[in-house]
């Protein structure tokens, strides 16, 4: 009665919604880029009427030129490239594009990347490992502050729905331009706290990542706007009132999650305007987080700012200081564009006596610090007697 | 004290973390694909030595070509394409690539697809509207009986962690090359359901999409396997094993939500080999579920394969149809090439006077289609005197 299915390749790629039309000889036999184990690294990609082909991406200042033969594909490997998680594009005479021999993409703003694994040390509690891993949830919530539904992305810790005790939870805000995937997508946030509670080097907590563009809903593609092409130029950016409605955010979280609903069990950090944020969200509201960390921050208002937060910003702080948040902990890189308005920053909470923790690394404003410091900064939370 | 942050471009753009290095005449300043409200869509990109450039997607049967002004802009446009959500790919003198001007990209098995949504009554249920949303949350759970760590997908619906009553539960199942990402990034699941649901034309449930690769613990790059190339070609589908370590996946829903634990308040649908899934898991287990839906379902087991559960079919169908499901949905496009092995099926249901209901469309074997089956089906699921 049951004939047996004959897999041939032709039903096979019917299976494919449209591979049929779609049969890619260039994308489909090449691999690129291919890893070896001594770390270099062979981008390849097939533009028979190309002049110049070249790839660039954060693992160099400037681009590699590939060279063709004579069908038209071509090639460069990359010496002892350095572990690390990286983005990268080619450039073919002009175009810029993400490789199509690789699956692997994240969107930056508008811009399709192609990501690539240099496995090494540093890159360990990047990788996806064979532990006990957390949830990560997209959730929608009520922002009664600025009447809107909002979108979140939210980490639970393995364990979380077996256990009965509540959990600290780490507000991680992102930078201008990124959204609630940001922290997620090339901040290997669930692979680090996986790594690193499975260590025990982290005490298990829920992470929540909000979409800090208090103009938008969601994440691009996932709001009622439709596909629109993102924009880093939004309005309210770094003018108060993101921060004034982040009770919206953790009332949201202690009402629908499992959480130590005080102080002691909340942490607020964020890169770049989400170190702004954490910065100024601590200020307004000193009883709501004893962990506060500054990530590559921005310090200053934007310039048309008028919201009393800034005017206030001193007199916020010696409010937030004399009950001081258990760590209040900064981390910039030394070529950080940021760098000189984190030394002023600092100066002025020297002056006044206020203790932090400083972290000073090498480089500038990039990912490969961000992931560094949530490794050095999620450690030192929620530890028993801090 | 504060100074004020001047906004320049530059300063901006340092925020993106290779921005730098990649501003991006050609796809920053172009706008691709542009829809009007006459659904004419223009597509363009710039590649000035081209000698052929060419789209292809889903929306039409054959490539449409581009044509070149003097700057090496390409660029052509549809006239009246019909609403649909689309994919689509450039071809440059065989270079096949997304659009780097769309920010909007999903994945199918390794090629990345540039999406394209062009709106009217067809996409309507496909939009994020402003209603109540459902959350979506990628979770593990152990699968004793592969002894593996594995991935899924569940949707929950608006007011779920408000409610103390128990949800249904839905369990939806992927094609050949998909994973527990497929139905949310090309079947559009949580806005189908988001918005069934608020028009209350669907009751509300719990949609639990797994991962039906047995070889693979999650969707390619969420494995310990690292960023391996995706393939189509995995030693253990539709060969039983999957079928039969399904009680795992039930067991870890009903234990972590808040679940109906039985026939009453489950349905198993899926697409293509989905299909044949659901076919054969409702089969082996007849007391799980009281909804099946077969959707273009592939019917026969692989040429090889030599479990039981495909010898003993006409048995178990038998055994199932004793307290025959609520619902037994086929849904199949005529042009589908698993149309004949479908009609054979319903022939030996037919022969046995097993029910069913019978829905036929237009077209093939394709995530439009799919959409509108699950449209059709879920409407059809948990209703009282059902």
């Amino acid at each position: 009665m049951i004939k047996p299915l004959i897999f041939s390749l032709t039903l096979l790629l019917t299976l494919s919604t449209v591979a049929q039309q779609s049969f890619n000889s260039s994308s489909k036999s090449l691999s690129s880029p291919i890893v070896d184990e001594n770390g270099n690294v062979t981008f390849s990609i097939y533009a028979p009427n190309a002049q110049n082909v070249s790839v660039f991406g954060d693992f160099s200042g400037s681009p590699a030129t590939l060279v063709s033969d004579t069908t038209g594909l071509w090639s460069v490997t990359l010496s002892d490239v350095a572990p690390e998680y990286y983005i990268y594009q080619f450039n073919i005479d002009g175009l810029k594009i993400a490789d199509p021999s690789n699956p692997y993409t994240k969107r930056d703003i508008s811009t399709t990347w192609s990501t690539l694994m240099v496995p090494g040390d540093v890159t360990e509690n990047y990788q996806v490992k064979d532990i006990p891993h957390g949830s990560v949830t997209h959730v929608w919530y009520d922002s009664p502050s600025v009447d809107s539904r909002r979108r979140m992305a939210v980490y639970t810790p393995a364990g979380y729905s077996d256990n009965s005790e509540p959990y600290p939870v780490l507000y991680l805000l992102h930078g201008m331009g990124g959204d609630e995937e940001a922290w997620l997508a090339l901040g290997r946030t669930q692979q680090i706290m996986d790594n690193l509670i499975a260590q025990q080097l982290v005490t298990p907590m829920i992470v929540v990542m909000p979409n800090g563009n208090i103009d938008l809903e969601a994440a691009p593609g996932e709001t009622s706007e439709g596909f629109v092409k993102p924009t880093i130029q939004l309005p309210h950016t770094m003018e108060g009132t993101y921060e004034h409605s982040f009770t919206d955010i953790v009332s949201f979280v202690d009402s629908v999650y499992n959480t130590i609903p005080s102080k002691n069990g909340r942490a607020v950090a964020g890169l770049s305007m989400g170190g702004f944020n954490s910065l100024n969200i601590s200020a307004l509201y000193p009883d709501m987080f004893d962990y506060v960390g500054l990530f590559s921050a921005a310090i200053n208002p934007r310039a048309n700012a008028s919201d009393a937060l800034f005017a206030d910003r001193e007199k916020l702080l010696a409010r937030q200081f004399e009950t001081a948040p258990k760590l209040y902990w900064i981390g910039i890189g030394k070529d950080d564009f940021l760098y000189d308005d984190n030394v002023k920053f600092r100066n002025l909470l020297d002056s006044n006596g206020y203790k932090y923790v400083y972290h000073e690394s090498d480089g500038g404003h990039s990912w490969k610090n961000w992931r560094k410091y949530l490794q050095l900064f999620a450690p030192l939370l929620f530890r028993a007697g801090s």
